[in-house]
């Protein structure tokens, strides 16, 4: 099959496909999405190699008689189901867990991808692939509010208006919550500003602003110093991002103003694809371009545009 | 009056008596105990000039009549009552507030002290002065269970048996939690045995020990390194103390592992108090050494050495 191989650089080559172990379905990729986790890979992150990816949409070819022919998306942590991490309801921080397209598992940058069936998630047949292709950062978005409660008198700031941030930003309007979305880029605000997003320019924020809760969604490793200038004594950090400069920050300001910071990562796959399925949250104009598969190497340049927001790629 | 100046060094002096406010209750010190905070501030933290001291038991000669005449203790914080976050009930934070002995109003290591009455809890006559010295700590230690939910199937980790670390133990201890101590020093460690605590060397602590809730009470700048280490996916760690060195930690562990970090200071006067009073938690034996009011100078060098655990000074 074609895949994309990632091996201190990227090219679309021929490789064995995958054969699905026990437990596990053949997937066909119908539509895959580039994460800025795929574009830190192939920078270094991890000492990455190998077929990249981890957001999709697919058609089981291979597997259990309830899933063949089902299009499916997919949680990335593969758990052991075994260890004490396990055992606790934490699968996803299992220690000897491998992750699809990121770690000891090939990626769905390719024709094909095997992953265990307990990892799939059926797509309702009126819900459109390029918006189920977003289950996966959705459900990422929908774990700040899996790990902590914000209250509908809370007064929130969000900062950073990419890729998680507006996914952020449209879970937080259609619940209603009291928020303030910033970002420096002009483009990135128009288009907040056009999906109904309350989206500032940062450079509105006032100095002296102190809210309840501050979500850090910048990707930027000056992203914690802001919410930590921004939030109240006793109020909530939470961070989305694992580029923090701890030398960017005075970490003392979180005991002296007892703050409580929050890092979270994956979420809950199933209230995700349920919110796409209400047409709760309509993700398409995320959609910066799509790219077919034998013009993924260059849809991956375009991901690292700063005006970008989501690229996808259509394996059809 | 006499009082312990501070203006670059440390030296008894000749000062007038502090002349009690509008609400304002004037008190005569009976006892007073050294804090690291005082040390800190003798090193040149917060710039600091003037009397210091915060943690005192004394006698108001002057104030209303339901408080003459009274043994109190004191809340250190001394807020507007009219700011933004006094009104949302964040006192202890609030941006106008002077602190005993440590910012804008002079401490307790005098023969007088003048301090809000609102901030005075009077000491019940069956409780000791020696005893009643410790709520200000005591309370600190409390406070961490006024930010956090502390499960009683979590496993806890608790570094550092110094003052606080103590304090905070014995809380754990009298509370039936299931909780282990670190601590380096092999007379800290034989002390904290003495009194009860599951004090282990902190070479005992296993490398892959990993648990749901780390207290950094180190007072060290490697005690966050040492907790991120050792709690679980999820877990919690309580920050104590303001040294961390962020540069000594990995602070992206913390969105990778989903981790909770607490900043914790000030806690509540009425709950330790009751502690105390009610012989839950008995803190004499934290008494290293006793110094007389005259000595107070020596009483600082004293409280330096590692072995020291709290310096109290009689002002009788």
């Amino acid at each position: 099959m074609r895949a994309l191989v990632f091996d201190g650089t990227l090219s679309l080559s021929e490789i064995p496909a995958p054969v699905p172990a026990a437990g596990e379905a053949l997937i066909r990729v119908e539509y895959s999405a580039i994460c800025n986790t795929d574009i830190e890979l192939t920078r270094g992150y991890l000492g990455f190699r190998g077929v990249p990816g981890h957001e999709f949409v697919g058609v089981v070819e291979q597997g259990s008689a309830a899933l063949r022919g089902k299009r499916v998306v997919g949680e990335i942590n593969c758990p052991c189901g075994n260890c004490a991490l396990c055992r606790r309801a934490l699968p996803t921080h299992c220690s000897q867990r491998t992750m699809l397209g990121i770690a000891g598992r090939p990626g769905v940058f390719a024709e094909y991808v095997a992953l265990p069936e307990a990892n799939l998630h059926c797509v309702p047949d009126y819900l459109a692939s390029v918006r189920a292709l977003f289950t996966e950062p959705l459900a990422a978005a929908l774990q700040i509010f899996e790990q902590f409660h914000i209250r509908p008198t809370d007064r929130i700031i969000l900062l950073g208006t990419g890729k998680l941030g507006l996914l952020t930003a449209l879970v937080l309007q259609q619940g209603g919550y009291h928020y303030t979305a910033y970002n420096r880029n002009p483009r990135k605000i128009k288009l907040a500003q056009t999906l109904g997003i309350n989206c500032r320019p940062l450079a509105e924020l006032p100095p002296d602003e102190r809210v309840d809760v501050c979500i850090d969604c910048t990707g930027n490793p000056q992203g914690m110093a802001l919410a930590l200038q921004h939030v109240r004594p006793r109020g909530t950090i939470v961070l989305k991002t694992t580029v923090a400069d701890p030398a960017a920050f005075d970490i003392n300001q979180i005991v002296i103003n007892e703050l409580t910071l929050i890092g979270s990562r994956c979420g809950p796959f199933a209230p995700a694809l349920a919110m796409l399925a209400a047409d709760r949250i309509n993700p398409e104009p995320l959609v910066s371009a799509e790219f077919t598969f034998t013009n993924i190497v260059a849809a991956f340049t375009a991901a690292q545009k700063s005006d970008t927001v989501k690229v996808i790629i259509n394996h059809a």
